[in-house]
């Protein structure tokens, strides 16, 4: 196991009504005058929104709110929000929704004490101070709510770009199950499929004799392998609901990736797809996942052979373990369809001939020689083969 | 699953060397004047006060020196850390030891700030502030380093008693599992089975569908299987002792414990035991623990085939589970009995005779009206029962 530094200070409020308990959590944290940041207007419809406003009145706290977060999150609200933070004195970020909303909240609360472009923490450099964020989560996905880490996409260019550092933690996670019951079954869907990516991105490591982590990752894996059908089944299973919702936390917080090497190449070819075709990220990784996987293989057979056997339950062929492999991939595959994700590029909305585009951005954007590293080092001919495997 | 607040906001420094990082941790949380608190001579012989002195001073903190602290630590050296610290204006307390070492110095920091008589917090109270805890820790087992709990025991009456509180987590913890590798076998194996107790005792629960936490504890489990026999065949082997040491913190920072009832009669029923007999914790969670499971079975028998079938990989009877159960409990028990561990009073040093003490003290002790609650609540006839199982 390799050493390691894990702080993971956000404090947890989980369950029904939990929203209740915004107001007194801000004040314990320190936030004197709030901006309310969030997406459309469903947290405005369902009566969330009012309901985070009224906890906070009832501690005598004032805010502004400022909506119009777009899934995969835009650079240009961001700026809006830091100017407005800057003029109003905004001491506290409060985030109303999933991780588009609670991504844009960590730039604006870093990009608020920055003297420079915040652009630059998505540039490369490290977050060292920030405004408190809290969060009030609408969708078990991201895992933002328990995550040091914020991706945004950039207009000029359409490319998605990842920032990170303890002080853009949130202070406090509002995590009540029952607001992610009016999801529909695809946004669902495609949270479940992040979940799961995070941990394979976690799994797919060079380090070894790491048993305590595997075991945790599999552990929450099964866990979505158990609670996903179940809430495709009944959106209303509340029960459900609350382990995935607990499970994408833990997956995210960083507690089961500590001490080894992670992936993080599926996230990264994703991002090009989403960023291009403002797809849904978890839809985009449904179909990314199975062809990386499939690609990188042969570079650890008995990695994928454990992975098939403890996580989807596939017998072990002994005489031939790149057979089980396959099989557990093969598993995650058909397990991604039937929850409905897409399987390919057609049903993604991507374009085959747009693949030079992708691999361009992919390899070639924000400073990288070519390659992108992780599990394996992939150069432009392996992400290009990789694409081509989604078509 | 059940609404819950979790907040573990201790800084984990996990790895080789990872005590150099002392001095500047105690810095980062605001310590100016510190006391060293510690138990026997070991911490001492291998250097590593030593290490812990040095790199105060190089951060140019004071420190006072506070050895002496027993396995099953005594109320009366912590009146002493108390007065020690009001006298000399400690406000940083540094535990280098274990789990006894640890829960003395939670107690010291609580007491110190504190108007009236430190045991109170033992008797109900809730503590509510305290002075910032550190720790080195130097066994993986008690969980102190990630807990808000402390445990001490009382002189007059030889019985131990616990206390809680989100003032007394450690505001860091240094983790290096090289310092583990010098235990003593039996040492090394009471600690195992001391982090198995804490994932068990949460395991045999009353709430319904918590799937994830189940997976979670069963995945820290299956650790302690594989890692337990590595690190007793070679107690050498670092990354056994990595895995183990941090199983031992997710198992007892209640992340896989929240949303759901736990036990803890197990850990009742034992404190008697070692209060009395001042044998290890963890050798009496050895005798313990096998002798309540079976007792207790028929409450939730299902429970108990999912840990046989998931954690100890016996095949499920689908026409007796009971039999499937019981086959898990045997397993555990020779899992324990396989490392070293006890197996009855005799080997354990308690007397059939002391059985109606044991039972006077775990029942009527502290203010309790005849019985001990959690998985099942026991009466006296039901602990007498359970203390003749284990002669």
């Amino acid at each position: 196991m390799e050493n390691f530094v894990f702080y993971s200070p956000t404090c947890f409020v989980f369950g029904k009504d939990a929203e209740s308990q915004v107001g007194a959590m801000v004040r314990r944290f320190g936030g004197s005058k709030v901006l309310i940041h969030y997406g459309g207007g469903s947290a405005l419809r369902s009566g969330l929104i009012d309901r985070v406003k009224a906890s906070l009145e009832a501690e005598g706290i004032p805010f502004l709110l400022l909506g119009g977060v777009q899934p995969n999150p835009r650079s240009g609200l961001v700026y809006e929000g830091i100017e407005l933070c800057r003029n109003e004195k905004i001491d506290f970020i409060l985030a109303v929704g999933g991780g588009s909303v609670i991504d844009s909240s960590k730039a604006i609360a870093a990009g608020t004490v920055y003297d420079g472009d915040f652009w630059d923490f998505y540039s490369g450099k490290r977050i060292e101070e920030a405004l408190p964020v809290g969060t009030v989560l609408t969708i078990a996905a991201a895992g933002s709510e328990g995550s040091p880490d914020s991706v945004i996409t950039r207009e000029d260019g359409m490319f998605k770009r990842g920032a990170s550092g303890d002080a853009i933690r949130p202070r406090f996670s509002v995590l009540n199950p029952a607001l992610t019951q009016t999801l529909p079954p695809f946004q669902t869907a495609a949270g479940i499929t992040d979940i799961m990516a995070h941990l394979y991105e976690r799994y797919l490591t060079n380090s070894k004799e790491v048993e305590v982590t595997d075991r945790m990752i599999e552990a929450l894996l099964l866990t979505m392998i158990h609670e996903g059908p179940r809430v495709i089944a009944d959106p209303n299973n509340y029960e459900a609901r609350a382990n995935i919702m607990w499970a994408g936390m833990m997956a995210h917080n960083n507690s089961c990736g500590v001490g080894r090497s992670q992936d993080w190449n599926s996230h990264n070819i994703e991002h090009e797809l989403s960023a291009l075709y403002d797809c849904a990220h978890g839809a985009g990784l449904a179909v990314t996942m199975p062809a990386v996987f499939t690609y990188v293989m042969q570079h650890d057979v008995m990695r994928f052979a454990k992975a098939a056997v403890r996580v989807w339950g596939c017998q072990m062929d002994f005489d031939h373990p790149e057979v089980t492999a396959r099989a557990g991939i093969e598993a995650l595959r058909n397990f991604l369809i039937s929850i409905g994700m897409p399987k390919n590029f057609a049903e993604l909305g991507a374009k085959k001939e747009d693949i030079p585009t992708l691999v361009q951005a992919l390899c070639r954007g924000d400073g990288r020689m070519g390659t992108i590293s992780g599990f394996v080092t992939l150069n432009e001919e392996d992400c290009t083969k990789i694409y081509e495997m989604m078509v």
